[in-house]
């Protein structure tokens, strides 16, 4: 029930009265009153006025089952939070959870990730109520080789995200981070479990450096946060909220085709370093080129002196010649 | 020690002493005596002759973690067994497994599966004690879009196994099935977790009809065993050991080129309906050609009367056009 008279205050403009209150959920006003206390120990400041009622004047920045939920207002994903105060890694639980039948558009959201991990296996670092550590479970009626394209419409969903809430520009650094002014802010870890022509399911795990007020000497050059950025505190479940609006959005545009046609053209505005020179390093041999943008199958074009090349998901990095990205 | 005692008189071509197995295992006679009663109690025939020892007369038709450690003789698959009596799958079995960290080439083994699962999750039964369940971890470093030839692969080792210890013509029917005189004797599951460049694992499954003495009418035109086909009983152990030293030869082949160009001459041997006529169904129209086999990616080729077609393994079935293969 908090969580319910948490979401009336929230889509309340004014005041909500107690009796409507009790009304709605058939509780005494004693049982209100209860409620509001507790949510006010939990951090949310309530104002009480006789003869008005109750009205949320201001949300700390908690993280909670209660808090995404009573915020969402997507169609289908996050229909389940799922919410952990520390876990391993959000991409693990995922797994798990698919595995024993979690529904399609299940997400995962923990407070501390102690073992969070990145590409091939590297750790990934998310100190206590800094960042943001979510997993999504997707399970779509697609060909396997298809699913790699995830990475990119979560990247999408990220930089828009961010946009919406902050009005920050981020950007996306081609396939699975997303750069503020130079500097990662966010990393994206798509794993997947199929048969020959079946996707049993997907997990796309997101990780975004949100309240950290300083990082390490070894990552201070290469990695910042929207704090940092903004000079502001942003509330981590608005963020998710936001972002999870823009990948419905952009998902299901991508389920049409199951390709980037559609979303190649935006997704290349997003992207940094377009049109400047990167190095792609982790093949044979390592070579600079011009990037060019994606094509609809999601890989990135990179144009050498000598020729075009295509750059798939393969294990490559690429980044620009000048500076970090 | 009893796995070691069994794997001794497995190796010795007649008796042998008891004073040499005390030797061997640093024990008592006694120690070795009970060893001996214990393995006679579970069905081993076990000669005992004064002054010459003991010998092994016959092996039961027993499925076991010792029986299968005991006959053991693959270079490193297998290099752990974990068998377990009975289990809803051991593809859900084996994928836990390797996520909690499983070494490559773990095989797990049941002696009965309560949900076992065909592709796109159909029900695979297996009454108790008739069958071969059994699935194997792989943890190869290969892009994921090369898994799925793994199929292809088993397909290859379960022909081979099952013609190495009985005789019998087993044929593949691409991709994922063996039959026998037009009939199905084992379903192969592949399944995979990866990332977009790189495999977390691979768990093969397979099932094969071993024992079996009959099918319900509905799958006795479709279905066989190994039993009906030879009127003889075939232990499943030794089937079991019979595949994996297949399978390890062609998969160290395999892993070469990872992919099928040094296989698919061999493999085309083997497939059923070779120049035949097969109808491709599932696909946007069904159409009917004739089987060319397989290319180096493990496509089937499909000449139509109008043009060649490569039939990846999407959600098609291929089915000679007589009969039920």
């Amino acid at each position: 029930m908090k969580t319910k008279i948490l979401a009336e205050l929230r889509r309340a403009s004014g005041y909500v009265s107690g009796q409507a209150l009790c009304e709605e959920f058939h509780v005494s006003r004693t049982a209100i009153w209860k409620a509001i206390n507790t949510l006010k120990k939990e951090g949310y400041e309530i104002e009480a006025v006789q003869n008005k009622g109750y009205r949320l004047v201001r949300v700390p920045e908690i993280l909670s089952q209660k808090e995404l939920e009573s915020i969402r207002q997507t169609k289908w994903l996050a229909s389940e939070y799922y919410y952990l105060d520390e876990t391993e890694s959000t991409n693990m639980v995922a797994k798990k959870l698919a595995e024993e039948g979690a529904a399609h558009g299940t997400v995962v959201v923990a407070g501390r990730q102690t073992a969070g991990k990145g590409r091939r296996g590297r750790v990934w670092e998310t100190p206590p109520k800094t960042s943001i550590s979510m997993t999504y479970v997707l399970k779509p009626d697609m060909m396997p080789g298809n699913a790699s394209m995830l990475t990119l419409v979560m990247a999408m969903a990220v930089v828009r995200g961010i946009e919406s809430l902050t009005g920050l520009e981020a950007k996306i650094k081609w396939p699975n981070d997303v750069v503020i002014n130079g500097k990662k802010v966010c990393g994206i870890l798509t794993e997947m479990s199929a048969q020959m022509d079946y996707i049993n399911h997907i997990v796309v795990g997101t990780g975004i450096n949100v309240l950290n007020e300083e990082f390490s000497d070894e990552l201070k050059d290469k990695a910042t946060s929207i704090y940092l950025e903004t000079g502001k505190s942003v509330q981590r479940a608005g963020l998710i909220e936001a972002i999870n609006r823009q990948f419905e959005h952009y998902y299901e545009i991508f389920m049409e085709t199951q390709d980037m046609s559609v979303l190649a053209k935006e997704y290349n505005t997003l992207l940094v370093n377009l049109g400047g020179q990167v190095r792609v390093e982790g093949g044979k041999e390592p070579y600079v080129g011009n990037s060019r943008g994606i094509t609809q199958r999601g890989e990135l074009i990179v144009d050498t002196w000598e020729a075009r090349r295509l750059v798939s998901s393969g294990e490559v990095s690429v980044r620009g010649v000048y500076g970090y990205v």
